[in-house]
């Protein structure tokens, strides 16, 4: 057997995310299943290196499959774009060793959330970037992401999922980097894990700080409750692109 | 009466163009004139600095039209944008002197052609730049574009347009920029006006030349010819965005 490892870019806005518990939702793992069904004429399992949500986007998803065909690679990389609809492409197709594991193998991803800090909507990135029309301070934001990077246990920024109900909660941050290019705010985080809906969690309150409505401090107090309840509401998800997954 | 300068961003991706001839097509001018309908209950038509084409983009067209309600910018603006779908926004929305016409009053447009120079498609930018997978010397492409800056007839890159049949086809080129970011190249021209279709056809004929395809000093006897038939054929509506108007 061949175990092939693809990276994946795909316009989230279409898609129920990467993948779905139930039956009946368009997903992106779904559609490359799907294209892979059409050539090699058999179903074959793919595993990412973790789900997106509905409407999030991703520039370098990962992820792998076993084939036992002895197809090219450079066959195989065009003929799963050919049969891929247009919202998403395998950027990079390549054969890896027999141990790879697209989840349990990685070493940190990268996530952006992007905010078009102005009043007035976009029309060509609206499905890109959360329009957020409060005046934000992007050095207050920068002074209170501090205290989040390193180990800590991000509980405070995990949703409930009922598929991983027993995980430790604990996760090393190992950089947030905020950046400002005229009404574009970008909040690149990298980490080796993240939590369910972590990253939207932690965009959720540094606006909220940001723009006034939360005292200075309130990230590290949250940080330190471990509770979830104590933090405000997540950013959308349309806003959040997955940058890149490293091994 | 008060006349109303609006600046418009759309995403051509679903509009059959600014405007259309015919009816029963969507269309952008006719999205902000049913939305205007919405408003005032009454018929208000809006005059474009010109047409954009079916899948062409904005960020910067202009347009104007004549109320007479006292109704404030500011509610004028918010109510429009409220009442637009989210593929098309008013970005700026100015009261101006009686004798602004958006046409006729041009002083200068600038327009944008984005291609992504590599093999594999994006799922991301696919409605926003053209995939062009052969190797583009961009080198060339800026000492070929040389001399189509300047007043020329620009006959060569002018394609039939029945509306304005005996108009002039001189032109002037007030500037002409390749850039190249990584696998993205942007072509930015500027001009007191453009022919119909005369930025794909630029573009058309630079990207045949700077990947070999046709021959160095091309571009200069194709514009010397005063021929339409001499050039090749137009890039995509896709890479195309109209960046601004100056009046």
């Amino acid at each position: 057997m061949r175990v092939i490892k693809i990276t994946i870019e795909y316009d989230g806005t279409k898609f129920s995310g990467w993948q779905m518990q139930a039956k009946g939702f368009r997903t992106v793992q779904g559609e490359i299943e799907e294209a892979l069904n059409k050539i090699f004429k058999k179903r074959i399992v793919i595993l990412g290196s973790g789900r997106t949500d509905s409407g999030v986007h991703a520039l370098g998803q990962v992820a792998h499959f076993r084939i036992d065909s002895p197809l090219s690679l450079e066959k195989l990389h065009k003929a799963l774009n050919g049969n891929l609809p247009q919202d998403v492409v395998i950027t990079k197709l390549e054969e890896v060793d027999n141990d790879f594991h697209a989840q349990y193998s990685v070493k940190r991803k990268t996530y952006r959330y992007t905010i078009l800090n102005r009043d007035i909507r976009s029309a060509i990135n609206r499905n890109f970037c959360l329009l957020y029309p409060y005046k934000l301070n992007v050095k207050l934001m920068r002074s209170e992401a501090k205290c989040l990077v390193g180990k800590h246990d991000f509980k405070s920024f995990q949703n409930q999922d009922i598929s991983r109900k027993d995980e430790s909660s604990v996760r090393t941050v190992k950089a947030l980097t905020i950046k400002k290019d005229g009404d574009i705010i970008t909040i690149d985080i990298t980490a080796d894990g993240f939590l369910y809906k972590m990253v939207r969690n932690i965009v959720g309150i540094l606006l909220e700080v940001g723009s006034g409505k939360l005292p200075k401090g309130i990230v590290k107090r949250v940080l330190t409750q471990k509770d979830r309840t104590t933090a405000p509401a997540n950013a959308k998800a349309h806003g959040l692109t997955l940058l890149k997954v490293e091994y």
